[in-house]
């Protein structure tokens, strides 16, 4: 059996026993090949001393479980990790980022508390996956769509607390930003509702934002300074209808004004679709240097104009193309449903998988890839820039070698930003790893310079990319770090997760 | 000379001489008369011991200033309120919560840092008021709107951090929802970024929200953690049009449909303005127990297409009218300006005072009010439980008497959110303040039993207002005790505000 760092084996025992009379002996895992269910499949270290593993596993399924098991982590001074559904792929997936942490394991926690579709929204815990609410929210019959990143076998709280999005409409697409209340579990094992659940009767938990006083609730985004055991999510009544059209053009310099054109209409809230921009053409619109996607979703007659009002303003700027998309009225009918992106019409689905050439059903999946994804000023110049350094530097972090990274192929634009993705694939191969890993981290040392850093980073990596937001000698880093050191004194959850170590495991 | 209590007249004299050497000695102001300048004119205790004042004032012109002055403030224990133009009227106005305060007087901090066109933003310092910002901006011949309050002269900062809203369009009328990016003077005198702004050279600071980690920006609204020094918005691109309509009805119980409506046209984002439900008619509305505003920004075809189907949703009630209102295209001309209401047309004004009989030009104002302002479910049903809840229990908390109170006569939507409101005039009788004073108390404690509160509360409130917000023996305030402590351990900043006091005045 594995023991935690810093964990002598009689007080890991004793956690243990705690563990055991709170949620059930079958709910404890110590064995190895137990234990192993929670590695990484795509970490870069995989096989090798630096991956980071877990020690143990415990799965609560109620509220007052989790209370325990924290409790009794605290007082033995166990490090825990706490996950959803683990599905966080590309990020870690389910083993900690302090090897030896035990991972709280949160799937059992799998009720959908409510969906109300007057006021359209959602209760949920931490193990209601994608599938989970739309079954629920089909099964129920309720006029409303959820907004599924790809795959869809994730925790809808899990990825909304790791800054991921999806891919339908603004505002349910940035899937933080789209919450509503939420119930935390303290380092102390104290239970906080923030917003109006603070209100110990509140009926408007999940209608109302802000509450009342300083709020708490960006804390515990891609954060350890507490578990989230239910959150509210706002979601989107049915769209009657969807289009998504393509800008596209000959000239590499028009993707200057064709940004402009795009920032005009998504600030003014008339495309409201998960926009993207391409290099190249794609499908109908054949060559082209850039392609600009524009969904748009809403009732019929509205999207038509918002859609005429976009073309407009595209076709307004000399060589610029617009073709027009087909428009789908909602539901889709099942000719419909074969030929488009299940995601972009609220279904959650795993065919990213196939798109990417993987199998997720394999249990020792051949590779995956992991991202660097820099957040860059929305313009066309600074995309320019970007495309110019990528092409720059490529041989550089790669010492000339074609090691299959791919990027910026296609940028995805959320609320004001752009993010450029470039891929790295990950696999068993050690030597190839190691050379992924340096491109890797050369990639975000010279984005850095450049004033460009991630949104989100894989688990081996949070500490890098921590790292190159250090304004006044990290300040920000050097607040959540007081933060954290009163709220979590003994420092027992998720330590080191998006560069914050508790006090004890703190580099000077 | 007032002393701020628990401070000895030579460690105040001390800071103020730190105060002097900082930010030169005309902006240190100790005199009676300059002090009072302070004075909440609105404070439903005007006059009497518990009126809340401050000790002294210092105005501090840039960021160093601000560090300065803060650190001096922390070396010798003396309590700071950090107001930005103090124009928080019916909300304590510049007078500070903990009596005795020293106001830190940000109004010389007063540049428009950068305004972006393309992007759409706002760089700003606390001293900014929306007139200044609209000058800014209407001087550069930027085509952007700003979202003011009534009325105009606050502090853009001052009024998305007190959880103020506006009169134009979803998303940019929510203040604090609205911001991107804070650099914050901590109570240690340390500065921080936040969001993209930590990475040393952004150039994203106002395109991305989130950044990176736990995001602190939460903490800095309605709180007591920090002194922000500059924030970011996102603002409107000018719309082409607006038009706003009413829906309304004769009956009573039909509330129940309309608002379902409403908030369908709302959550679907066809509808985008600032709608409010009235009761009785308005207008052209004639005789009606119910009218709803509907106000729409967009192009014109957009904005007529949304139009029609938010009539088509609101006559599809039986027995509800709809009545378009006239579409306006911006920017519009001077006879079309003499008619409407500016703010709904991003121009900040004034005229509020004059709608409720009040003049701010006046040096003692012979009056206000002060509001209270729960969140009920956004619901019809919990619209007329409001409404009866009104009318049952006025003459509990008026003993009977006609004190001028007035409400629910219109409730206000921001996004997912009612608000109904009370309003409770506050002048410069005494005897007259203090039966407010107990109607108001009764108010907060009668609708906290439903599960209704506020929002905001007036600064001798905030802790009636807090301790309702109880959930799990005060657990959100226990939290955010830990963190105030943390990041305040002298407690030197804004005590008491929202109900967060330091340690050394917490009562147990």
């Amino acid at each position: 059996m594995a023991i935690p760092p810093n964990v002598s084996p009689a007080a890991f025992n004793a956690a243990l026993d705690a563990w055991r009379d709170a949620v059930g002996p079958e709910w404890v895992f110590t064995s190895e090949e137990d234990v192993a269910l929670y590695r990484d499949a795509y970490s870069p270290f995989w096989g090798e001393p630096e991956e980071r593993v877990a020690s143990a596993a415990v799965a609560p399924a109620t509220v007052e479980e989790v209370q325990a098991v924290v409790r009794a982590a605290n007082e033995h001074r166990v490090p825990l990790y706490p996950i959803s559904t683990g599905r966080n792929l590309a990020y870690g997936g389910s083993a900690p980022i302090y090897s030896g942490s035990v991972v709280l394991d949160l799937k059992r926690m799998n009720r959908v508390l409510e969906v109300n579709e007057r006021n359209a929204y959602a209760l949920v815990e931490p193990g209601v996956s994608y599938f989970d609410l739309y079954e629920h929210i089909t099964k129920a019959g309720l006029d409303l769509w959820i907004d599924p990143p790809d795959p869809g076998w994730g925790s809808v709280i899990g990825n909304a607390l790791d800054g991921g999005a999806g891919w339908t409409a603004y505002p349910f697409r940035d899937h933080f930003g789209a919450h509503c209340g939420m119930e935390v579990v303290l380092a102390n094992g104290e239970i906080v509702r923030t917003g109006m659940g603070a209100l110990p009767n509140s009926k408007s938990w999940q209608h109302s934002r802000w509450g009342y006083g300083p709020w708490v609730d960006g804390l515990f985004r891609q954060s350890n300074f507490g578990v989230v055991t239910k959150m509210g999510f706002w979601l989107m009544p049915r769209p009657e209808a969807m289009m998504s059209s393509m800008a596209t053009s000959e000239r590499e310099e028009d993707i200057i004004p064709m940004l402009d054109a795009l920032n005009l209409l998504e600030n003014q809230h008339v495309v409201n679709g998960s926009t993207q921009i391409f290099q190249g053409g794609r499908g109908p619109a054949g060559s082209a240097a850039w392609t600009i996607q524009v969904p748009i979703y809403g009732p019929e007659k509205v999207v038509r104009a918002q859609m005429d009002y976009a073309k407009a303003k595209f076709t307004a700027i000399p060589g610029v193309k617009f073709v027009e998309g087909e428009l789908f009225r909602t539901p889709l009918t099942p000719e419909q449903l074969s030929r488009v992106r299940l995601v972009n019409f609220g279904i959650p689905n795993l065919s990213t998988f196939a798109m990417l050439g993987r199998n997720p059903g394999a249990p020792d999946p051949a590779g995956g890839h992991i991202g660097f994804s820099p957040i860059v000023p929305r313009t066309g110049e600074s995309l320019l820039e970007f495309k110019r350094f990528y092409a720059e530097n490529l041989p550089k972090v790669t010492n000339g070698e074609n090691l299959g990274i791919t990027g910026p192929v296609y940028m995805t634009c959320w609320e004001r930003t752009l993010v450029c993705l470039i891929m790295f694939p990950i696999g068993r191969d050690k030597a190839m790893n190691a050379k992924m890993r340096h491109a890797f981290e050369t990639w975000v040392r010279l984005a850095a310079e450049r004033g460009w850093a991630e949104y989100r980073a894989p688990a081996v990596y949070q500490d890098l990319v921590a790292d190159t937001y250090s304004f006044n000698n990290h300040a920000l880093r050097r607040l959540r770090e007081t933060l954290k050191d009163a709220i979590d004194p003994n420092g027992i959850l998720s330590a080191g997760r998006y560069g914050v170590w508790p006090k004890h495991l703190r580099k000077t």
